[in-house]
């Protein structure tokens, strides 16, 4: 049957949703497998995840959909580059050459052998045992190898990797933007170590009632413009952001009685992700242009009101008579000054998900550095526990005790997710970028959020960010938004003008 | 591709798991609707919803399904009746007959009619405006009656309807039944109200914490064997019982400060619904060897252990003093005959819901009349308001005040589920005949509930009912395992049994 470019168009989009909505009961699947599943459920449950992460390759790989897509490009329907219908044909054709490009039987293997490569992990974690890990990750990087390669155009093996997470960005841009990103954290961590002064954090490990944390996080999770009447907040084990679709994006966080910093920031970061969820066009849903633009970008606009909202002055200027009566013990007697100073710790450590604002960048360059080297052949995995000590001494000046805090912390390579780590810091460097820029355009962000007002800043990442969907790849929308590249400068000067007073440096 | 018998078999195995695969996610999507969704998620839930059952209807009217059963019933693997190949040949092919046979497009016409005319209902109720009803009704009923027509076999149109839930009956039978059923109860129900004794009510209308109903139902549904590791129990405004597959089994209630007989019953209830779904053999899971046989046995699991079980005086020997411990300003200076008594309360009432164990099935009776002579012509919709209460007059001596009280009080018709409503007196009856075989095979069932023993009971279900998925249809169930054809002298018998000392009668 022939198809007019309009036809070919409309049946795309069609096919486009009814996939993004098994997508998103698949989400669903997801979400209740976290929070609510009950544990002899699991068996069933992953047959069910089997089943319609099937059935949604099935459709993303549909040569169907390769035969609309040959019709439209043909047409003047995708000229015009920055026009909806463009957009969402160039996602859509991206999307399928990369799905398609990878044998079926490749993506088989890597599935089960990923599978059963984390619970290795797991278990090797537990007794910091790399040996035992080793030859799975071995296994998984020579699966991830030679998707790579099925993958790649040319360029280095790694880029087709990160172009998963971050499409359109390449390492050799990275390394030059972390590399002097590096060059200044490195001294500005020995400058904060050298400065004698370290904020009492005791007070963040008093006693803070689980109930009134609940209460306290859900209140500014809705003060900075989260909508409960279109999402939840509900524990679990790891704190995620699951976006269900218009109308239903859900948070999780978990309590601690005797840490404070863990779930009221953990609560600021995923409602960050939220409100991004939020924010896309519902009337787009299902189609690259209701759609989130990259991990880097998601990961920007969590950064940005966990970081540069949450942990400032003028933020906690307008919640800390709130916080001090939601927790009137064990902050009762605790100054602005003292508090401020606490959640805004800066010490080197091993994990990198307990790092703080500074040294966590750090951490992530390290993992870039090592996993570019181990997709790209010039690191054997055997050599992964000396290097990463190795690396870790030279960013940190830390050695770790053992493979447990060092190389064996993080679940990403275990599961094959290369060029996953980087999107955290190009995250950071994206949502200082665009404060700046906010700040620029909106006037004095400080006073309004000193008022409790974060309407405006909201309003500003929605017209900016959020409701372009995917018009922009993610550098090419930084430049939109900005009127410049990438650039460090904006995270370092941030970190300086935070820390410097703070430290006294 | 020819295959041999067994291929097809295996295939048809095989298809039949996956798409009750893809009905548990449904069933998630419908659980979660009514448990955790955001209110502004509910527009994307149809969409899920839509999509999933358009894929299910698909799958199990795909022609593949047709030609595999016809393979399949020339061999000899669907030859000894009883045998689990024969069983499932015969269930599939029953589903796949019935869902063929009707066209798409009254489908189509029927699911878009009845999601408005439940709308309609809905405010109707409310206004007790049967006029406004009217011709929903009215379209609704046609539709229903075309819908008979494409699947009658030449018997009445209403069988053909009856036959979705209650596989293999016949309005024939049920009207024998249900006959000398009434002509039992109604002399009963003269005999209690002339007996001029009647509980104390307001025991049960006293506070009673919810936290502590909670607590206290939870572990009445463990103690009678649900397993809360394989299912949950959460807070819906209509208790039901969601089983989402092998492991996990979902039940619902709802609280009222102020009536200790709703929650505590409701629980039993959805437990007895869910120890069914949990008793189901997981091996067979999504094939008719592993699926429940009727609602009307669903309806006996969960009226044996609401009433049989949960409304005798042994069951509450074992729990009153635990029900004491956990109200004890309500229930502290109340005997446990004063409270036995209120829960075994009988009186005429309009509304079927709110209804005790002996006017209960006079209701439904009422409405089994009514849809036959509806589906078969023999009932105008605009005569169903007087047909209602002179029937009710007829059966428990009462006029309803209003028609919110009277025809509009069921949602059941709106909905399109004529052939529904006679499962519930089936339950009881098939509860009251199959708890005395139990008696008859187990011994004194009394002083092991006195001794809070449930488990001989369960696992007598499990072994003679649970187990056997499908492998027979229900009245032959019955017939197996208690050695005769329905009868309603158990169901009698039970209720003269508890009601006559109860009354002085």
């Amino acid at each position: 049957m022939t198809r007019t470019p309009h036809e070919a168009y409309d049946e795309l989009i069609r096919l486009s949703r009814e996939t993004a909505l098994l997508e998103s009961c698949f989400s669903l699947l997801g979400w209740d497998h976290k929070t609510y599943m009950p544990p002899k459920g699991s068996a069933h449950r992953a047959e069910q995840i089997a089943l319609l992460a099937g059935m949604i390759h099935q459709r993303v790989t549909d040569p169907k959909v390769g035969e609309l897509l040959t019709i439209v490009e043909a047409s003047d329907l995708a000229r015009e580059a920055a026009a909806p219908a463009a957009v969402n044909v160039r996602e859509i054709r991206r999307t399928y050459d990369r799905e398609t490009k990878v044998p079926e039987a490749l993506v088989t293997e890597l599935a089960r052998t990923c599978t059963q490569a984390e619970d290795v992990w797991v278990e090797a974690r537990k007794q910091s045992d790399f040996a035992r890990f080793r030859p799975w990750l071995e296994k998984v990087v020579g699966l991830k190898r030679q998707e790579a390669q099925a993958l790649s155009d040319g360029g280095p093996l790694y880029d087709a990797l990160l172009d998963a997470y971050e499409p359109g960005e390449t390492s050799a841009n990275l390394a030059r933007v972390f590399a002097a990103l590096r060059e200044d954290l490195v001294p500005l961590v020995q400058a904060i170590q050298g400065s004698g002064r370290q904020p009492d954090l005791s007070i963040l490990q008093r006693e803070y009632p689980i109930p009134a944390q609940e209460a306290f996080g859900r209140a500014a999770a809705a003060a900075i413009g989260f909508d409960f009447e279109a999402g939840r907040l509900d524990v679990t084990t790891h704190p995620f952001c699951s976006g269900i679709g218009p109308g239903d994006t859900r948070l999780t966080t978990r309590y601690n009685v005797h840490d404070f910093v863990d779930a009221f920031f953990g609560v600021l970061h995923e409602t960050g992700h939220g409100l991004y969820d939020q924010g896309l066009d519902p009337a787009q849903f299902g189609t690259p242009m209701g759609s989130a633009v990259s991990l880097g970008i998601h990961e920007s606009q969590s950064r940005l009101w966990e970081n540069l909202v949450g942990r400032s002055r003028a933020f906690w200027e307008h919640f800390y008579p709130q916080a001090r009566q939601s927790f009137p013990g064990p902050l009762g007697h605790v100054s602005l000054d003292a508090f401020l100073f606490a959640v805004n710790d800066v010490r080197p450590s091993f994990i990198r998900t307990e790092a703080d604002e500074v040294t966590y960048n750090l951490h992530v360059l390290l993992r870039f550095e090592l996993e570019q080297a181990l997709i790209e052949g010039d690191l054997k995995v055997g050599d992964v526990p000396g290097a990463w000590n190795e690396t870790l001494k030279r960013h940190l000046g830390l050695t770790p005790p053992d493979d447990r805090r060092g190389c064996l912390q993080d679940i990403h390579w275990s599961g094959g997710a290369f060029g996953y780590f980087p999107t955290y810091t190009l995250g950071n460097l994206y949502a200082a970028q665009l404060f700046a820029q906010a700040r620029r355009d909106l006037g004095d962000l400080e006073a309004m959020f000193r008022r409790g007002e974060f309407q405006p800043l909201l309003g500003w990442l929605q017209a900016k960010i959020h409701r372009l969907g995917q018009r922009h790849r993610a550098a090419d929308l930084v430049r939109v938004v900005t009127g410049e590249p990438l650039h460090h400068r904006y995270l370092l000067g941030h970190l300086r003008g935070k820390f410097g007073p703070l430290f006294g440096i």
